[in-house]
Order: structure tokens, then C-alpha cells, then sequence
């Protein structure tokens, strides 16, 4: 319940202008701001000017190519802007885009008066995000990463990279105009100061601007790692009911009476944080772990209404139609009195929220819940994320990277049923797609911007 | 779903410390902030020490007394902030107090570092707002509601209150220290400039202070009212049911078309924009409204779980027990499988904010929604509120003013029955608590600082 119907922001767009120099951390937050929509069903893009350089220039240009001074650099570098404003625009009108992201370093007043001018023309509400630091651990951090990962660099010596990327960033420099407060008083714009250690918001308008505000905000890039885990064999599991509120099944009591061990080895000596829902299994399977734990009603199973404590099969012979309207968009899917993922995702979103705060957490919860918080850390698109095989007694360990997150999956080695539906069927069974869930093992992000 | 678990928060105690020039708002936006985090369950208290000053000095000073060079003025001032101070360190360590508003000028970096160190000393996270404001129609219209609501001026005719307020604000000038993003640094802080124009934000440490900082950037003083109805009578209303998802009754169905034309009467050409719940009731009798028109899942009536579609009468006879706890204490009890009025409210908080955000709404939505909502506009204890009136049939306007929310109740004279059930009853009558919801036409907030 956390945000938009979606029809409240159909006449809206917005275009997040990035502003700051190289190893600023842009793209990380570019995409994370795509990911976030994305997952909130506003449709969100990424426009990587990088990306466009590369197309119309050289694969690998030196720092030289960057010197404000070299006039064929400047060229192509302004050609690069113009196409992924071209294709921006094309996909705000073609594809009824919301929020846009110019992933670019925007690092002159003309830049940005520019892009200002023709996101006015065509009606779309420009909001500047200013990416500022100076602090030097951070950037060296953010240097590495981009040596590492940019295919500007791509099979060049890591300290020659590291080296010319110094020289990129001091050509970018030169003519560095940082949004102010004062001469940008007629503009909308966030300015982030080391991350969100200082954060100044001038002229926000709309409820959407406000939330992605809000969102980055509450960015933080210390090392974390999060940890998910399905409650325990439940009894209903067994006598494959879904809903309801039942305790623990024997094989659901022993994984509990592991779990603490499996966290041990994964987490080492963190002190851990427990969420778990309200219901009684997810509160059987915390309750021999030695942390601090919170109980979260966002957090409990998707309410299936009047088919809450059915099987699957009572459910298809009760209510055929539901049965396969829900197979086919399980995402859109409304139990009768009941709830879909959407709906779920929406309540979700103040505890993704608190996630993005937060450092060492471990949740404890349901299979429909963990498939919607899942889907915000991998990036899983809506068709396929209430599809994710999400199996009982295991443990995820979920690691957010500056352009990825790592997964691992951690198996107690205690039999369970198991609760998967094939789509098509009522019949439960291992699922086939536990692959794809596999193969994503790392989020593929846009290369980042240099 | 929108926030906390209460026990989230119990090791957090916090002191918004003001900051500002008088008539800059500083009482309005503390009291909003306590109105707002008291309705979501913390416990927040604001400390005017406009009222302690008046208790140990002059009851109607004029500005001369405010001269900085004015040393009986001043001692007076010191022992007020001295006394307001040492009732908050109370209220935070005998009554388990979470956020705390401090609400005076600080003007001096002298007094701040002063209310900083008396902070730290008790393990009490301070965080300043600061409500910066060189609007002079904004300062006028804040004055005027000074010279008519402020103690310090009763009685007094309003041109010559008027003369020697602006004197005051002159006398605070002089020694008035803004809060500075140098100077600053390590401060936790926000500046509202010309209220939400432009907000600094620094160095936030917790979850609690950014959502303080949310709400305050969603603030607008604008004018602006609210309309609130309940659906229509319903089939199930008439049936003594509760839940489900019926249709309007004959007569639920007749309010739905008198609607239009009351809201017409009450709004004028305004445009409004309605908000319903995802149940056919609402959508049933917003249906003739010529405004646009959004569903929230997060405005659908309160769950009631394993109770769904039962009457009051068959609640008692099956779940005696059940219907005795939540006679007991209604804002806490959840139905089995269904919520509680705490978990209605926690899933309401976006849509509060989204009000706060907007000007002029029509929501239609359900009985325990409308207590909720009606609670947070009029600060109506969580043990009131659960047992709050608000009949079928009848149009609420609330207009929020600088220091309450004026409310009108439109009758539609279009009879339906009554779904009010008394403690200790399970039978359906008409409330006689409906008294005091007419007496709470009046929000009372502390007297504004001066």
C-alpha cells in the first residue's frame, strides 16, 4: 500500500538528469532507481550516454579524447548526448516511458540548459540529480569499480586504466559547474553530498519526484548482505494447503533448530537482525536464532482470500475460472476477498525501503513475499517473478554489489514437500524453472558511465 | 505496511530541536509532527517554550522585553528553555518518550550547542529543523495568525500587536544565527526554506528522523479541504453483515446519485480528484462524481478475517471470546486472519502523506478507514477512535488551518441504517459517542510560540 495506483501517474513524466564528474557513482544510482520503479510497475529507463559514445566514437578512447580542448572528442561526445536524447524522447511518446534516467556526467550549465530546454518542449518535467563527493576513500572506490567493469577499459592494464582515468576525471574538472542553490533556484534538483551524508532538494512538484527523493535518500553503500529464508515445513504444506495460519510439520521444527547454525557459517560473527511475519511458522522457524527479531504484518504470505486453507485442487474444482486466471497473470491475479502481487509488492515497498537502510538483516517469511523481495534485489520482471521457484529449507544469502547483486543458496539438507505449482496444473512439484532462477545469479546492469 | 513495529523503536529517543525567526511556522509544523507520529503509535510530545515563559515571566510582554540587550528578558527566557528542557529529559526517561519537539527560536549557535550537549549528556539524538523563510506574504499571513492566537496578545488590539510583533521579530534578528551547512557539518539537521521550496538535509542517522524529514518535505500551507464519505448503504449493511463486497442498497444507490450535488454545494467549481477502495461499494457510489477517479487497495475496509460477512450477533455466539477481546481494546484487536484498527492505520500512512502532498480530495471508503483517516486530521486518541461515529449517508468537510482542522458535516437526509455497535452489545444503534465527535470540531494544538 505503500504507493501509486497506477493510473495516478499516467500523465506524468519525469526525466532524471544526472549531474557529476566521473567515479561519482551515477550509474549505480541510475540503476537503482530503474530497478526500484521497475519493480513498483512505473516503467523506468536508463539512457547511458557512455553507451552512445561508444557506438559513434572510438571503443577505447584515452583521457585526451575527454580534453574540452579536443574538438573531435567534444564532437562526438555532443553526437553520443543527441542520439540518447533522440531515443529518450522517442521512448517517452512510443512507449508512454514515466521516468526517464540521462545517465551522463551533464557537467556544464549550457549541458543542462540544453537538455532542460528540450524536455520542456516536449512537456516532460526535468528533475536534476546531482551525484557531488569528495571524499577520497569513496572515489577510489568508485575508480576501481569502473576500471574494472567499464568497457572503455576493457583488456587495458588495471593501473594504466586506473592512471588514465585520473587524467579523464581532471579533463572533466576543468569545466565542472556543480548545481547551486542560488543560479538553479528555477530548477527542480536533488544534490546528493557524499552519498546522502548531506542532501539538499529544491523545487520538488510531484508525489513521484518526492518518492524517488525519498528513495535515494536512503542509498547507503557500505558493505551488507541480506539473507532470506522460506518459514519451516508447515503443516498445511503438508496436507498442501496454502494460507491459513499452522505451525510447524516435525521436518519444519528441525530446520528451525538448524537455521541458527547455517547463519553462523554464512554470516560469520555479524550481529544479525531478524524479521520475521506475523504468522506463527515464520515465528517457529526464528525462534532459536540469537538475534534481535521484529515481526512485520507487511511481511505475511499473500492473503488468498476465500481460497485461503485450500489445495490447489479444491481450488480448481471450486473456482475453475480464478484457477486459470490465475495461470494466466499470476501477477495482476486478485484472490476473490484476497490479495496479487502487486498487491504485495506495494505493501512490500516500505520494507525494501527499510532494507536499503539497513545493514546485516536476515527475513524470515513466505514463498509469495520472497518472490517479490527477490524480484527488487535480481531484477526479475513481473512475469516471471511470481514463477520463481523459492524452495523450503534454504537459505539465501543476497549480496548488493555496485553493479550487481550476488546470490548464493545455502540448502539445510532436511526433506520438505515441495509447495511449487507448474503453471497449468494443480499438481505441486520441483520446478523446472528453479534454473532461471539459477542463471540469474548475478543482476546485469548497463555498463557504467565513464 | 507503511512503517515501524512498535518495538522498533523503543531504544530511539529523539529531540527535534526548531530553529527559526518567530512567525516562520515553527509551531505549526512541531505540532503536525506530533500529531502525525502520536497517530502512528510513537510517542511524540511537543515542549513550547512560548508557554513556559509565560508561566515565569509577564503574561503579555512586549517586544522590548525580547531586546537581546534586555538582561531581565533574557534571564527570563533562559529559565523558561531551562524548565521546558528539564520537563522533556523527565518525559523521556519516565514516561519511555521517543521524539521530543523543542519548539523555540534557538536562534544562537550559543543556545543550540548549549540544547546539543544537554542532549548528548542523556543519550538523546538530537536533530535540528530549521523553518527559513524570506517570503514576505508568507511571514505576513504567519503574523496574522500570531497576533489572533497567541496568548501573548490577548486582548490586545490587533493593529498594535501587529506593530510590536514585527518589533519582536526585528529584536530577534539582531542576534539570529542561521544554521549553516559549514558550520553545521556535524549537526544533524534539515532547513526548510520558504516551507518546502528548498530543504538541506544532514547527516540523517536513523530510519525515525528520515521519515520525520519526509513528512516535512510533503508539508504545504496552501489552502486546501478534504471531503470524506462513507460508501452508500449496502446489502450486507442492511443484513447487519460486515465485510464482503456487496452491492448498494436501494437507498445506497439513491445517495450515490444525491452525491454530486452536495459535494457541488460544498466545493464549488473546484476540481477534485476521488479517491475509492478497491470494494464495489465505494466505486458503486462514487460513480455519478464528475471528477477523476482513482482505486487504492490501501483504502478497503479493515479485515476481518475468519468474521467476513458475519453479523455482530453470530460474531458473539461463535467467537464469544474473540468478540469480548475486541470490545476490550478495539484499536489493538485483529480478527483472526484479518487486521486490527493499528494495522489499518500502518497501511494508511502512504495515503496520509499523499494528503498532505495534495489540495482537494473526495475520499469514499469505509467505516474503520474513515476513523483512522479522521483520527490523524483530528487528533483523536487511539482509544476514541475505534468508537468514533461516522454514520451512513453524510459528507465530511475538513479544512486544515494553521492550528486545527475545521470540520462540517453535510446530512444527505437520505435514511440508511445504522452499522454503530456499542461496547458491550451486539446490537446496532445509533452512537451516543456521536457527541463527542461534535464536540472535536476544533483541533486543539498547544498556543503558537512567540
Amino acid at each position: 500500500m505503500g504507493f501509486y495506483t497506477v493510473s495516478n501517474v499516467e500523465d506524468m513524466r519525469i526525466c532524471v538528469v544526472m549531474v557529476g564528474l566521473p567515479a561519482r557513482g551515477k550509474s549505480f544510482i541510475s540503476q537503482k532507481i530503474v530497478r526500484y520503479l521497475s519493480w513498483l510497475s512505473i516503467k523506468a529507463k536508463c539512457f547511458n550516454v557512455g553507451t552512445y559514445r561508444r557506438k559513434v566514437g572510438p571503443a577505447h578512447p584515452d583521457a585526451d579524447f575527454f580534453d574540452p580542448s579536443n574538438k573531435e572528442g567534444s564532437q562526438v561526445r555532443q553526437n553520443a548526448v543527441t542520439e540518447a536524447v533522440k531515443d529518450m524522447m522517442a521512448w517517452f511518446s512510443e512507449e508512454n516511458g514515466v521516468v526517464a534516467i540521462l545517465d551522463a556526467t551533464n557537467s556544464t550549465k549550457e549541458r543542462r540548459r540544453w537538455v532542460l530546454k528540450l524536455c520542456r518542449e516536449n512537456a516532460i518535467e526535468p528533475m536534476f540529480l546531482e551525484s557531488w563527493c569528495d571524499d577520497k576513500e569513496l572515489i577510489l572506490r568508485n575508480i576501481s569499480d569502473v576500471k574494472t567493469s567499464s568497457p572503455d577499459y576493457e583488456g587495458i592494464d588495471p593501473e594504466v586504466a586506473t592512471k588514465d582515468f585520473l587524467r579523464r576525471i581532471s579533463n572533466y574538472e576543468k569545466v565542472y559547474e556543480p548545481l547551486d542553490s542560488d543560479c538553479d533556484k528555477d530548477l527542480t534538483f536533488v544534490k546528493l553530498i557524499n552519498v546522502a551524508q548531506e542532501v539538499i532538494v529544491n523545487g520538488i512538484q510531484s508525489y513521484l519526484e518526492s518518492r524517488v527523493v525519498f528513495y535515494v535518500m536512503n542509498l547507503h553503500i557500505r558493505p551488507r548482505c541480506i539473507w532470506l529464508s522460506r518459514h519451516g515445513e508447515s503443516v498445511y504444506n503438508v496436507e498442501k494447503k496454502i494460507g491459513g495460519d499452522s505451525s510447524l510439520s516435525p521436518r519444519g521444527l528441525q530446520y528451525a533448530e538448524k537455521l541458527p547454525e547455517i547463519v553462523r557459517k554464512s554470516a560469520g560473527d555479524v550481529n544479525l537482525t531478524v524479521w520475521t511475519s506475523t504468522l506463527c511458522r515464520t515465528q517457529q522457524t526464528a525462534q532459536h536464532l540469537p538475534y534481535k527479531q521484529l515481526q512485520w504484518k507487511a511481511l505475511d504470505e499473500l492473503d488468498a482470500g476465500v481460497c485461503d486453507g485450500m489445495t490447489y485442487e479444491e481450488i480448481e474444482e471450486k473456482y475453475p475460472e480464478d484457477f486459470k486466471a490465475r495461470d494466466d497473470d499470476k501477477y495482476e491475479y486478485r484472490y476473490p476477498g484476497g490479495e496479487s502481487y502487486r498487491d504485495v509488492v506495494i505493501r512490500l515497498e516500505p520494507i525494501i525501503m527499510e532494507l536499503e537502510r539497513q545493514e546485516n538483516i536476515l527475513i524470515v517469511t513466505h514463498q509469495a513475499v520472497l518472490r517479490c523481495i527477490y524480484a527488487y534485489f535480481m531484477n526479475v520482471p513481473q512475469e516471471e517473478s511470481p514463477w520463481m521457484s523459492i524452495p523450503l529449507h534454504t537459505l539465501i544469502r543476497l549480496e548488493p554489489r555496485a553493479y550487481g547483486t550476488e546470490v548464493t543458496r545455502i540448502k539445510a539438507d532436511i526433506p520438505a514437500v515441495s509447495t511449487y505449482k507448474e503453471k497449468g496444473t494443480s499438481k505441486l512439484g520441483e520446478s523446472s524453472s528453479d534454473a532461471t532462477a539459477k542463471f540469474r545469479n548475478l543482476l546485469n546492469g548497463a555498463p557504467p558511465s565513464a
